[in-house]
């Protein structure tokens, strides 16, 4: 299951049963859980000072897609996907199947909840705080320094449930509240309340997020989105959902 | 021409005089046409059930750099030509001649026509329609889904002749017409009339692209841009330009 | 200090004490300073007859993070350090210390100065002409067509001390005067004057930058930024610092 060609350090934690692919580099102070999948062209446990010394922990079942990059001094529950060219850096600490998609670019000292998705291109800066089932779109930037270069970092804060679209830019120390939409392309320097849409340069509340249809289906509002969708979740969340948002609709 | 370093499946079909650099691998289900270059560190027909089987077709003459990642079940005609990182899914089907810039990103389950040349760190959406002589530059990002996370799939379609700017983002379901120009950094929520010029967040329409002179010479339109500009096209190309555009100015 | 995975050809010119990575190409037409590191998957010196001949330079004590791709015929000065990824073209000649950001693309024929940072994911095009002490932030991208697709190439400048923020776009020819500070998700269309902020989409000139104060200290102004930020300069560069900025404060 590990493929020849692959660099495996004789000190890294490796599980039963994972698969490491061609070219692939696997350093000292790492623990890989079972079943998990490294693809080709990764390096793992990307060596760091930052790190304190700290393991990279994967967890069992994960998925790590080719040409990814992964710190020592982070940590992933089980389950974790990726796409290719991923870039994770130390003291990240991550929830459940945390999906990461191709070209994301996750800084460090980040907190990620449970049954977070990013789509390709995501930049989440250092200090960023975010909660579960929340899904970020391409290209999103979450930023950190008020008054850039300085020493001061404000992580911005995503709760469960928000959606964050293409292209939006959340400024340092801003919070998108639960169940809260950023449209596509904005600029957010306010706090984004609970269950609203913004969208902008800069971002303005424009409605509740239930005033969005279903294109399919223009009586049924879009949000919550965990209503209409549910694809890729496991039973365990979906039945947490259907106490919450009753049966899926459509 | 194959390094001895390249992992070559024995079932991949590859033409005569092909090279494949450093480190690459070729997968089981690929065609390769004549005279194609494989720069090293790409994976070349990269497995996915989304395929339903169906190969990775490379044209003759092609040229793809290296870092780049190509799934199974997409097909380019002739001329193919990719910069660095290009990583492109399945069921994405192009014409003659596309041009992929460094890091895009083309997400599959797109149309792409003939001569289409992206710029640097494009991201194409799935179910993208994309016609003949088009430019997208930098940062582009064409989306898809009207209310996400959804299962709703709108594709942008762009034209020929249409030329998107850098960072601009089209949003789901939207035309940008024939000689339409997209304006930089604009996100665009109305389908682009002929041949106008669109800018701004949200976009609006400015003019005519006519309205837009060459710097070097204020009296000649910039658009449309087959007019002054034919580098790189081949000769059958710009012949039929000159029937559609006159003979090339400056 | 060679990984025996590395290929290096026996034309490069690689000084004492270099330190190069797993599965890194060493091109023909390549210089390497003494003491640097070039870490795995890079190619280095990757040819391209724009080059004309020229070769990459790179300069003593630098340190090229993995994944990353250089041209021939650049030239970088003493300690250039890069992110994962980076890719750097043909005729970019750059100053001491260059500081190049995971995933940023540094188009060619550029002009760089000393001590600049580019935080990841920086787009710079072709003709960017860029002073000393600058900083550029995610998604930022320096364009150079004013109407694309062309012949005409009208670069970027961007003056000493000047800070671009995430996501901002700076449109052909425009200057960005020292000490200007060009907010996040901003599209300039016009010269940024000495000492000032701009943002928005079209940019506007907001203030002076004095005007921003430090969020940790709310009396003092956060630019000039030399004023509190000096880490990761060397000495002399802060002790010309001292005597233009004062002693640092905080």
């Amino acid at each position: 299951m590990i493929h020849k060609s692959a660099i495996i350090s004789s000190k890294a934690k490796i599980g039963v049963n994972v698969k490491i692919g061609h070219y692939s580099v696997i350093y000292d102070n790492v623990v890989i859980g079972d079943n998990t999948i490294i693809e080709g062209f990764c390096e793992i446990g990307y060596p760091t000072n930052l790190a304190d010394g700290n393991p990279l922990i994967i967890g069992n079942n994960s998925y790590i897609r080719s040409h990814s990059i992964f710190y020592e001094g982070s940590s992933f529950k089980e389950k974790l996907v990726t796409g290719h060219r991923v870039t994770v850096r130390e003291k990240t600490y991550a929830g459940l199947n945390l999906q990461i998609g191709t070209l994301s670019d996750i800084q460090g000292d980040c907190q990620i909840g449970d049954y977070v998705r990013t789509h390709s291109n995501v930049h989440i800066g250092k200090h960023s705080k975010i909660g579960n089932y929340i899904w970020i779109f391409p290209y999103v930037v979450l930023t950190n320094d008020p008054h850039p270069p300085s020493e001061t970092m404000l992580g911005v804060a995503v709760k469960d449930f928000a959606v964050i679209a293409t292209m939006a830019v959340i400024l340092p120390g801003i919070t998108v509240n639960e169940h809260a939409l950023v449209g596509a392309h904005s600029l957010v320097n306010k706090d984004v309340p609970y269950g609203m849409v913004v969208a902008g340069n800069p971002a303005k509340i424009l409605c509740e997020t239930s005033k969005i249809k279903l294109k399919d289906n223009p009586q049924l509002s879009a949000y919550p989105w965990p209503r209409h969708f549910r694809r890729g979740y496991p039973d365990s969340v979906t039945e947490e959902w259907r106490s919450m948002f009753g049966e899926k609709i459509i």
